[in-house]
């Protein structure tokens, strides 16, 4: 990588506080000694936007969009014009730029502004005189200077959006964790660190370990933009995200297809049973339940018996009251048989890009939780996903379970 | 003053905590719901910015100007920010704007640029739209966007700035005094708050009471701005400054035209006696002190008998040693006969726009100090300023007996 252009990007965690912000100015003066470019994008100090928020809680119940932008994005600034500071002191020439300086446009929906443009100038400029270049992430301009934000957690999509402007070799996310892990470390002792995924994959496995926006993953993907999620606090190899068909040679011809084992807690599950099936049934069920703010997750709809379905979605656990009472008079209305709910469920999945054109994975999958003594509550499936529900005790069982079958445990 | 454009100054004690917001937030939508067209600029609250230099200084010894300022500005940013979210909090439409986008251009002199432009095109368009504008004190951009600070104190500077910029009915500097006095109340138990001073008597008098920097009185001078200085905390009218010939017909016909008494402690003397009276003498003394970083404050010099000439100057107590170390050998160079130095000494000025066409305010001056049995060490006279260095132990008598002397207690 010598001569690279390189977009790195800090999180909160990392620049939480003088030592953290010192101790990363040096992985960027190494970067930038090794002869690469080096935009380094910085979010705000550890829990500072938290505490930009209480103030303004303090302030006004129900602060304006607008307004708490331009509060919030002073912590980025703070933390940009700290991080020039810390380079400076070892010697190495940094120009801090907040996000709209740095070129970020976006509209005006405050609050979750998208990015409209990024303008490089001011950026190619300051690099091509030999600076490393610090941006505050997580905030931009209007078209009239106003200060926008991009939503929380989104300094990775200033990064990544920085990235694909400038053309760099590769958008690097650094945090607290090594990178993407097989399966949550806390359940599965042996899950191990993966060294390459898809952009696809990255969507499904994010949810622990590393997260990263999933906004800045589809624009990474979008742009073929590859991104290294890595520890700032060591130097671990990290897990490099990118097209899936830029994987090595060697990578491509694993026998093992399954990449990792995600699973979530408190999913309730509420089941619509004997619907006549006819045109404009989902509908009338979902449209209600979304104007009542009660977020659907999984839909599963069977085709049953004499023209009738049963519908099952997913919803959270603190939910399921509330999801019932809107849809139980719409079940009513549209001739089911019966509602029901149930809680205390959680979900499992196994992620691979490689399942989708390979058998047999789904069918392994169900014997390894037959064997686990793990009951499959309802089964859904996306291009790169298998999910079981099952009882929420035996989550992280299942979770083990899947993991050993699928021999995650070792390396690839 | 129905339908007048204001322009408000708030300063870090006024916005100090987020109850001193809101009340500060109903003293703006009060002067809106008079019918007014109100700007509001904002200063960091409380102990912001020494806080944010803290943490500056907690990461490099000696912190670039340029990162600084963009750290620093960040301390406006925050109180702009909030004091929007306040004011919509009680129904009223406002908008905050950053320094530099409320239109303040400057120079690229990082920790104290100067105010090159103000283009007060969008605070205008939202005046128009019936909104207040909040903006962030104390910063601007340069061309580059580059944001910039006007050194301590300088929201003051950005008010006037504005004020002159929008042609302001009139700038009100809101603080935590009420108003400029004539004399220090904490001396002068009968100190009173003056209506109305000139923008040069302000010069002089705002060493204490309601302080303003001396940059912005001279630039409200310029444009002839008129300034209300008043507390926020109160309902009291404040002091007004403006030009000396706009002054009521009443206040032109008083018999007093001494506006109010200033004093300072800790002041030393270095007096070069009998140095042959030749040119290049003073520039030969002051430059090596300049050189050393002594800062000079008053210098007196008398001719003497045959040729020869005296030679005194004032420095900060603490600069006494230091300067007398510098200065001895230009002395001895320049056949000076001796040099002495003398700490622990103090001023009294009295200070009137009035004075400089009357004459006996001196002798009268001189008189009360000798009633009240303080000993003159030098006298310097400016056109609205007769000053006496004392001994420091004198200051507080000094300026009691020049209070009385002059009725200052007593309404204009």
């Amino acid at each position: 990588m010598e001569g690279a252009l390189l977009v790195q990007k800090y999180g909160g965690t990392s620049v939480g506080d003088a030592e953290r912000i010192r101790n990363v100015a040096g992985r960027i003066a190494a970067a930038h000694a090794g002869g690469n470019k080096v935009v380094a994008v910085v979010s705000a100090m550890g829990k500072t936007t938290d505490d930009l928020i209480d103030l303004a809680e303090s302030i006004a119940r129900d602060p304006a969009p607008r307004d708490l932008d331009l509060l919030l994005s002073t912590g980025e600034t703070i933390s940009c014009a700290l991080m020039a500071m810390a380079l400076r002191e070892i010697g190495v020439d940094a120009v801090a730029l907040g996000g709209g300086q740095a070129g970020i446009r976006t509209d005006a929906v405050h609050g979750r502004a998208s990015i409209v443009a990024v303008d490089p100038k001011r950026v190619r400029a300051e690099l091509d005189r030999g600076r490393v270049v610090i941006v505050a992430g997580f905030q931009g301009f209007t078209e009239e200077l106003d200060v926008t934000t991009l939503g929380r957690g989104a300094s990775d999509l200033t990064a990544v959006a920085m990235a694909a402007a400038l053309g760099a070799e590769r958008c690097e996310v650094y945090t607290d964790v090594e990178g993407i892990f097989t399966a949550d470390p806390r359940v599965v002792p042996d899950a191990r660190v993966l060294r390459e995924v898809s952009y696809e994959e990255m969507l499904e496995l994010a949810s622990y370990g590393a997260k990263m926006q999933p906004r800045s993953i589809e624009l990474a993907a979008r742009y073929q933009t590859p991104v290294l999620v890595a520890s700032s606090m060591s130097d671990a190899p990290g897990t490099l995200i990118h097209g899936a068909a830029e994987r090595t040679a060697a990578a491509m011809e694993i026998r093992n297809k399954v990449n990792g084992v995600t699973y979530e807690r408190g999913v309730a599950r509420i089941t619509v049973r004997a619907v006549p099936d006819r045109p404009g049934v989902a509908a009338a069920l979902f449209t209600p339940l979304a104007d009542a703010g009660v977020s659907v997750d999984t839909i599963v709809q069977n085709a049953s018996a004499e023209r009738l379905t049963d519908l099952s979605f997913t919803v959270d656990g603190p939910e399921l009251a509330r999801g019932l009472e809107v849809a139980r008079p719409v079940a009513a209305e549209i001739g089911a048989a019966d509602i029901a709910g149930r809680g205390g469920l959680g979900s499992v999945s196994i992620v691979g890009t490689g399942m989708q054109n390979a058998p047999g994975y789904a069918a392994r999958m169900f014997r390894a939780l037959h064997q686990a003594e793990v009951n499959i509550e309802m089964i859904t499936t996306s291009q790169i996903r298998i999910t079981c529900l099952v009882d929420e005790s035996q989550v992280e069982r299942a979770v083990r379970a899947l993991h050993d079958a699928f021999e995650l445990a070792q390396e690839e």
